[in-house]
């Protein structure tokens, strides 16, 4: 069980979602993950340092490729456009890991330690995306406030797109989420 | 000691940022926090659950406030108008404690634990303002994406506002970001 083993990675995920949601997070240890898995805790912690990376892995390359979205966006976008451009990157993912979704956000409403940590991880990537704002030229608190506003659309486009009977495409609501904030803010 | 005391809920939070800026937040008792103030432990007890709510006291109040404001607000008004309303009484709330805020602030920058809580706070009232937007008609998504942009503009409002050497007041930050927000959206 010590060699190399093909998406085992993947398989750990599974595994993990699959005992969270059927014995709650508290309750599974990683002990039951990897048997679960068919491998071995060793190779967990391969992977993943303890139970709860298992959840948040991928959020450095989701963070890295949104704000890699920023930077590579043409010199004529406008703040929000650049938003859009980080959304699509973040859409890619999403679509990924579409299987993954829905039992993850499950699991993590039900646990306020494990909510506590998506908000930071949020935070992480609004300080990320203010930063490569203010690279592409933005003012303060013009940056922060881009940044933010893109946070909030996309926490909401996730909502909608979590439980979408229609599987709509994430970029799709998202776009929708922005262009209804321009109108939000065109009437106010 | 077991009578009433006049301030004591000011005098327990001013001994209790006192003693975290000094020592941190993680090393200071309930006990020192009461003797600093010139109380007792059961006095303590009568005003805070512990120590962690002497820095979040407050927060159920100005979610009421911002929430009564939105409630209240005229029937034209827009979206960004509601939430205009929301943060001016925030302002309030944020005014009468400015000389908590800035020892506050960087005593919940301290701590992970802290920066958690607080997060959880604001999600609390993203969504209670969302509720309270609903009520006025908003449909979905607008409703949410009002709300947490609300929440954003006040986040960096009040980042702003608590290191400003020029004591700006917060409603006039919030109203500047407001515009800011809206000139990001037009251009977008």
């Amino acid at each position: 069980m010590g060699r190399w083993q093909p998406d085992a990675r993947a398989r750990l995920q599974a595994a993990a979602l699959a005992l969270y949601g059927e014995r709650g997070y508290e309750e599974t240890t990683v002990a039951e993950i990897a048997e679960r898995a068919g491998l071995t805790k060793r190779t967990f912690f391969r992977y993943f340092t303890d139970k709860r990376e298992v959840l948040f892995w991928g959020s450095e390359l989701l963070e890295q490729q949104m704000v890699a979205a920023i930077e590579a966006a043409p010199a004529s976008a406008s703040a929000l456009g650049m938003i859009g451009a980080a959304l699509d990157a973040a859409a890619v993912r999403f679509e990924e890991a579409r299987e993954f979704a829905r039992p993850r956000h499950r699991i993590i409403a039900s646990s306020r330690e494990l909510q506590e940590r998506e908000l930071i991880k949020a935070a992480s990537l609004a300080a990320a995306m203010t930063k490569a704002l203010r690279a592409r030229g933005l003012g303060d608190p013009a940056a922060a406030l881009a940044a933010w506003t893109g946070m909030s659309v996309m926490h909401i486009a996730f909502e909608q797109w979590v439980d979408d009977p229609n599987r709509t495409p994430f970029n799709q609501i998202a776009s929708d989420a922005l262009a209804q904030l321009r109108d939000i803010a065109a009437t106010g």
